[in-house]
């Protein structure tokens, strides 16, 4: 199943490298929690969508630097400094979020009901009662793709063209509340939604 | 390595099957979080600790019942009615929790400070700050042992008796801090610590 591989929250470090675009910019922004630094927005098409960063990984290393203990701001600076032809990142998948895969009843249905992203309620019995989907946290990927920023309508959408196999990627809410202070409804818009390459 | 290997969090759902001690008990507490049904207590030596069943875990069925929706007090309503002799459980590992792996430094150091099984600082360029351990984070197992209720000096040792390589399991302490609830000091004596098999 494609949106299982491509939903997949591997253990370990990956390594990515990208370079800035002609404005200078990568393309994202990051938010410090808890001491570590999250990826929090990744523009469409920019530098990091196209280096495979995405919104939750956890930034470890940029070039030759520990970024553990860094503050947002800190963090922001030494990208918007870093030179524009390379910048290697260690990263770690998704730390916060993790991955349930349910099956579509006869309806088509996988029994969550969802208002502005957030998973609200279990419908008894379903596929989502079966596999354990919790209230009060956020859709962050449906097979692997970002739908963060999407209209609820758009999410439906998108669940609607999976097959019978849906992978869903969720967060608990306070993270993602703490996650998208820094974005305006206008980087939500320009979020990368594009699916991934496995 | 055995503490990685007894430390994986697996996706997918597991069946364990469980019996009731002389006193009619199975030995566990559960907390409802979120509509669905975590395990907050394992009981030294009891059938729960027996069967494999771990601090974390979430409780997907009961017998014929799925258990999303129900509250802490049904839940073990059910569990005291089940019969002695066989009560199946559907099991999710962990959701809550996930893994990290550190390599010690030549002084034995991974790298991070806990107060109360609570993470409270990172240490500079250390290994834990290098693989992205996060403060406000509650140590709930060492290479797969639960430490939970553990005195920080007796998890210090769980650690320097780990090789050179150490796997620790954390939980946002929101998370853990709600599980925790249902739980006095004397039942934190009681918990299961033993080292699971593999």
């Amino acid at each position: 199943n494609a949106g299982l591989v491509r939903a997949e929250i591997k253990q370990g470090i990956r390594q990515v490298i990208a370079c800035k675009d002609g404005n200078g910019k990568v393309g994202m922004k990051v938010k410090a929690i808890n001491k570590g630094i999250f990826v929090a927005f990744v523009n469409k098409n920019s530098p990091a969508a196209l280096a495979g960063i995405r919104f939750g990984d956890q930034i470890l290393q940029i070039n030759s630097q520990y970024v553990a203990g860094w503050d947002t701001d800190k963090c922001m600076k030494v990208l918007q400094k870093a030179p524009s032809e390379r910048i290697e990142f260690a990263i770690r998948d998704r730390p916060f979020e993790r991955t349930i895969t349910m099956q579509k009843d006869s309806t088509g249905h996988i029994g969550f009901v969802f208002k502005d992203g957030k998973i609200t309620a279990i419908v008894k019995d379903s596929s989502a009662a079966r596999n354990g989907v919790l209230i009060d946290h956020h859709l962050i990927e449906i097979g692997g793709q970002n739908v963060v920023g999407m209209k609820d309508k758009e999410v439906s959408e998108v669940i609607s063209h999976c097959g019978t196999t849906v992978t869903i990627t969720i967060m608990p809410t306070f993270v993602y509340d703490h996650m998208k202070k820094c974005l305006g409804s206008g980087l939500l818009k320009k979020m990368d939604h594009s699916i991934p390459e496995v």
